[in-house]
């Protein structure tokens, strides 16, 4: 799916490491189009028990928008990560139970795309620019 | 290209003018394969007087990502808007001298969507969640 292109970093594309505390991420995935609406209706009132687990995972500024890319609709997520742990705050939503409930409404609206990585949903993006 | 689906705002979708003074935006546009890069050898040092003319229009955390979907390369752009005159403040990038000369070199890199509003590069994406 990719030509494994080298990252170029400088100094508005730092490296990890040197990006400060606050990772930026955007993911992306497929929106089944008979499911719009009801991914719609689920998202302008997510429910608050899966709102403070992300938050206890230390995610914040969550936006997800929709868009349609030759004839499919996409969902693309944007948001920061501010802890130092990713795998265990991303393993605490997991294991949520009410995040688990939540995920039997909105798994059946998303297809994945084929460069998700093994057992994930989304397609993590590389960013390639950041201006604070 | 869109089947127009009315918005559903509620708590985690206010409309614009509820969801306070930051407006969230997300972009997206083609990124012709044989210019990526250039594409991210530019963005990883963007010339200082394109970065400050982003500042002065009042366009802040802006991110530009890379995917790559159905075979077919992608910029996915995230930023955020701090100002009271969106039309005014991309009108002074769009006339910015410096700005001009760095779009000669990035609008090579890249292919406008047909979704793309007329006159625009880039296509805005709708927002359908957001958690602050």
């Amino acid at each position: 799916m990719t030509d494994n292109l080298i990252p170029v970093h400088g100094p508005t594309n730092p490296p990890a490491d040197a990006a400060g505390p606050v990772r930026r991420m955007c993911q992306i995935i497929g929106l089944k189009p008979e499911k719009e609406a009801y991914y719609r209706e689920l998202h302008a009132d997510v429910w608050p028990g899966v709102l403070e687990r992300l938050a206890r995972s230390n995610i914040h500024n969550y936006s997800i928008f929709i868009t349609e890319i030759a004839g499919k609709k996409y969902l693309v997520a944007y948001f920061e990560y501010g802890g130092t742990d990713l795998a265990a705050d991303m393993q605490a939503i997991a294991a949520d139970p009410e995040t688990q409930r939540w995920w039997l409404e909105t798994d059946p609206c998303q297809f994945p795309l084929p460069s998700a990585a093994p057992g994930e949903k989304w397609t993590g993006l590389e960013c390639v620019f950041f201006m604070p």
